[in-house]
């Protein structure tokens, strides 16, 4: 039930075998686009280091994750203008976790928008690709 | 629009202008029980240095704050028999930010229960202190 299963999506998109729109790298960590968003320019970031979730990543793990957060939250409100930023970070199914490898939810939000509902509505790639263009240009100029 | 406050209530909370149900303090953070629950035994985490929100936190304040999250998020697992824990953290007006002072959310989560609203109804404070007492007891433990 909380052990780490490396067949997950995350994981495969870490090692290369599923295609991402991936927006930010580090030795760490790896950032890309979610393909079901709830807002415009939802973007994920997930440390490399497997962990099913916060409730059992290392804190050297947790300690580098935030900074990067910041770093990518930052670049979204500026690529996407928005408002604001909501940071979403769900542990086990009953908090809405769908995917069991650790990652953290950023999502431009906009005054007067709701969020969609989470894993809701496939977004084309061709809006993905596009959304990470501006996300890649905002933490270049930034 | 973006600068701090420091007459926002959790600078309050901090100084001890305001009482709070506290569970958590480091040299760096707090951690009170939410008086607005979203769920059973929520949580907030909160940093002593002085910023709006994660967008202009400094690097040092963010890699101590996670390594924090996880362990009042265990906690909370723990002291309330909770299936899952959701993180919430809200920057700006638009994405739900309310008090301007950096925090991080922890809601503990149950099968088939919905958050409630953000902002919504003033928990008791006999039930805050119950559960205040609970944290601390599952923090001690372990």
């Amino acid at each position: 039930m909380t052990s780490y299963d490396d067949g997950n999506i995350f994981a495969k998109i870490l090692r290369g075998e599923i295609p991402s729109h991936r927006v930010y790298e580090d030795a760490d960590t790896v950032a890309f686009m979610d393909v079901m968003p709830q807002g415009e320019g939802h973007l994920l970031v997930v440390p490399k280091a497997p962990s099913r979730n916060l409730l059992d990543a290392s804190p050297e793990t947790l300690a580098k994750l935030l900074p990067v957060v910041q770093k990518l939250a930052r670049a979204a409100k500026t690529a996407f203008a928005a408002d604001g930023v909501t940071i979403l970070q769900f542990n086990e199914q009953a908090a809405g976790q769908t995917v069991f490898h650790l990652h953290v939810h950023i999502v431009p939000r906009f005054e007067g928008v709701p969020l969609r509902p989470h894993s809701g509505t496939m977004e084309k790639p061709e809006i993905l690709a596009a959304n990470a263009e501006k996300v890649r240009a905002a933490l270049s100029a930034g």
